[in-house]
């Protein structure tokens, strides 16, 4: 897609710092990273979200996001690696080119997961039969 | 694993909310919801994180990730998923046996996302090449 910035790093138009890469999958560097050595991995045809990209591109996707993360660790010394992909802008997806983050984890390192909640009585088990009517 | 918690609902000794399942692959609802109909899919066999899940089991998984986040978006009426995969406890992994998290977001649920940083001048290359000699 032409205004994608993702799109212009597969197309060497925007330089990156590229990590690792297949025929259809690209892995680099964020710019922004939340620890250092954060990486993302992306298909190189444009899909906007996880969930538009074919099951077998997926596939492959997400064995290389589990090399990059074993390499990630090893690089960066890290003790654990968190595997996020954000789908559409309200989930805090910044460039609608569907991508994986692959972020080194380190002791102290202040990075807080979100709170969890509760079901009230009962409500649990109508979200299951809401999401199960679905597939 | 006997002590594992995954293990015990996979085995049915713990009840679960499932909303999808196929040979290898179980989908349920997270008891402790980040948001309502927030759904951890996780490879029947005990697996202690992602790194450690065989390829193939692995790319079965993303495709039932994928199917479930559509229809956990549409069973809740979400505008957005995100997909996270923990990895070892520093990561916020609670549960030692590799699951991944989708979570439906909504406007104004006030989740927010990591701070992002920068690199010096430089520095940017330099984990690339680091990351790019493990791989």
């Amino acid at each position: 897609m032409q205004s994608c910035i993702f799109c212009k790093i597969v197309g060497g138009e925007i330089p990156s710092a590229k990590v690792y890469e297949t025929d259809k999958v690209l892995a680099f560097l964020d710019i922004s990273p939340v620890s250092k050595g954060h990486a993302l991995v992306i298909p190189r045809q444009h899909f906007a979200t996880a969930m538009d990209v074919p099951d077998e591109l997926l596939q492959e996707i997400i064995v290389v996001v589990k090399k990059v993360a074993k390499a990630v660790m090893e690089a960066t010394g890290a003790g654990g690696v968190n595997l996020a992909l954000s789908n559409h802008e309200i989930a805090g997806q910044t460039v609608p080119h569907a991508h994986f983050h692959v972020i080194p984890r380190h002791a102290g390192d202040g990075l807080r997961h979100w709170p969890q909640g509760k079901y009230a009585e009962g409500e649990m088990k109508g979200y299951a039969e809401k999401i199960k009517a679905q597939l």
